[in-house]
């Protein structure tokens, strides 16, 4: 029988989507119709889903097998009582490249000192300054999932020392893996540069506060491709303004987008940028979503399901 | 019998090299002495040479075998009549390192348009545009030599396609080379990101005049680590100024100190950045060094020797 699906998503993402998912069923083989609204919720199958769409209650839809998400970060909807079917995260290889792309511009940029000569093209040439080589620059890693992981492949790959941090146990390639509280601590007190690829949950909430900011070497920089939620911006300004740490460079934030009278805006310490880190890339985001969806068809378990109790 | 190496580099180099260079002595079990001045150059075996020695008349080395240079380029050097001796180049992984990750950064910064957040911190929330992946990014390379290969296997482990242009015919993996005149125009056509790690030479001098800027893309930059009397400035600047280039980030310059007053530093689409892409680190240099000699004495040919007559 042919399916369902249906497509709740926000802005102009029906027009950007709309081609890559047409391509993607054909190319799977995929007996299925894409609609963008319904009268009869209870014809849906599945539904791929952004937060944008409004849509909140999944009640109606009674013979939904699924609700694929378009955006990787899940946090607005983990908790929706009405959604009892399995929720699956956007994972996307093209998501992925661009977050590798973005987190290692910014470590080299940070790593070389970069702002100096961006902002200070002033005719004076000022050559004392050799950074160390990246072997010397050891990297604190965050968040071990589909992109810290991919992440901390591509800054091994540039000589830098990795030291990652995950929930579970786990190994990886070339990284130092630590886990729970002391593993965070032995992380931090590593870290010259500290990315964060968590998610926002219960868990992650403030987890840079003062005390864990506390625990970096002098002159640490932070970069949060992640989630705002994840850090205490009183204490990530406090630690700035007493030189304890020398920039925050951050894209995500606890209210987006950031109001412009925040005082990270102003910060000479702080670069903020607005949620650019990577987005998801239609053509590539269709297909994972189209393959997923095909494969649970063909009797396979649904792939990158999100634990509803760990809120990720 | 004991080799007697003469030291002749200016500034600080010889507090930063003595004690790396005693170290690989020791470690090559090399029967050799230091010395920084010599009342008999006729005793000289070796001379560890910088430009800003101000040493250039090689006449009474009687006794020389080679002079090893602790600069990557040799310009100054190369068509002194008195140095009949083998000249050999500067090839030093953390040269090396150095360069791939100055490089690398400076080719993410573009490909991210890293530039308008840094600058543009005004409190304005602009999310719009999405930077295509770098497997969509397109960068020459000029110069597959010791940094330029190394930087070129960097950005294709980052997905960038890489186009790359030497003197002689090469194959390297997974970028795409050429060589020649025609081999240079379907270079620059292809270059979103233009990157030159030519040598300064008779051949290169002025090689990317307003002509050969012209094949570039709309909107390319252009990050030249190499030496500045690659490129004619003026026409570069007529080109970023028609805004047919987009920018241009420079490290090095026909003149250096580049003058207060020459327009690159204060274009709004030229970064200025003073030789600093990548220094010789005294440990592994004077490591690579003391083992091209150490080598030699043992009966090898000498390593990285400069073709005179190419001037490189
Ligand atoms: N800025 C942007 O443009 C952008 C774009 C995409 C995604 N993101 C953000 O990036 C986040 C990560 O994405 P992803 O695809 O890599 O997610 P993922 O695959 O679910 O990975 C999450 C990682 O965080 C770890 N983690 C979660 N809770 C933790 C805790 N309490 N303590 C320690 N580690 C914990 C997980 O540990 P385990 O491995 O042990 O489970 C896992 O390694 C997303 O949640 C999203 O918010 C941002
Ligand atoms: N900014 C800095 O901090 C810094 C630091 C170190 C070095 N540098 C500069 O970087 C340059 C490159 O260093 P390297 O160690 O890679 O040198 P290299 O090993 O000698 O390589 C030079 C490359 O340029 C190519 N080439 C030379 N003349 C050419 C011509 N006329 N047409 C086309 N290709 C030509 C060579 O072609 P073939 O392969 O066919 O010979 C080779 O691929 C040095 O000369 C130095 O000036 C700058």
């Amino acid at each position: 029988m042919t399916l369902t699906l249906l497509f709740a998503a926000g802005g102009d993402a029906w027009t950007d989507y709309a081609p890559h998912l047409d391509a993607a069923i054909a190319e799977e083989g995929l007996d299925a119709r894409l609609v963008t609204a319904t009268d009869a919720p209870g014809e849906i199958d599945y539904i791929i889903y952004a937060p944008d769409s409004g849509l909140r209650d999944f009640a109606p839809y009674t013979r939904l097998k699924a609700v694929m998400s378009l955006w990787a970060g899940v946090e607005s909807i983990v908790d929706t009582p009405s959604l009892t079917v399995p929720l699956c995260r956007m994972v996307d290889p093209g998501l992925t490249e661009g977050m590798v792309e973005w987190v290692t511009g910014h470590v080299l940029r940070h790593h070389l000192g970069m702002d100096r000569h961006i902002l200070g093209q002033d005719g004076v040439w000022r050559n004392e300054v050799v950074p160390p080589l990246a072997r010397h620059r050891p990297v604190g890693l965050l968040g071990l999932g589909a992109l810290g992981a991919a992440v901390g492949r591509a800054l091994v790959g540039l000589g830098f020392p990795v030291h990652g941090w995950s929930r579970s146990a786990k190994r990886l390639d070339g990284i130092t893996c630590r886990h729970g509280a002391d593993g965070l601590a032995a992380t931090l007190a590593e870290a010259q540069i500290l990315v964060s690829l968590l998610p926002a949950t219960a868990a992650t909430d403030g987890l840079l506060d003062a005390d864990a900011l506390a625990l970096l070497p002098k002159g640490a920089v932070f970069i949060n491709p992640g989630r705002g939620s994840v850090v205490d911006d009183a204490a990530l300004l406090a630690a700035l303004d007493a030189g304890r740490m020398d920039h925050a460079t951050l894209d995500v934030f606890r209210t987006e987008p950031l109001p412009a009278d925040h005082p990270f805006w102003a910060h000479p310490r702080v670069t903020v940028t607005p949620h650019i880190a990577s987005a998801t890339r239609p053509d590539t985001a269709a297909q994972s979503v189209i393959a997923n969806i095909a494969n649970h068809e063909r009797g396979a378990p649904l792939a990158h399901q999100v634990d509803r109790s760990a809120g990720y």
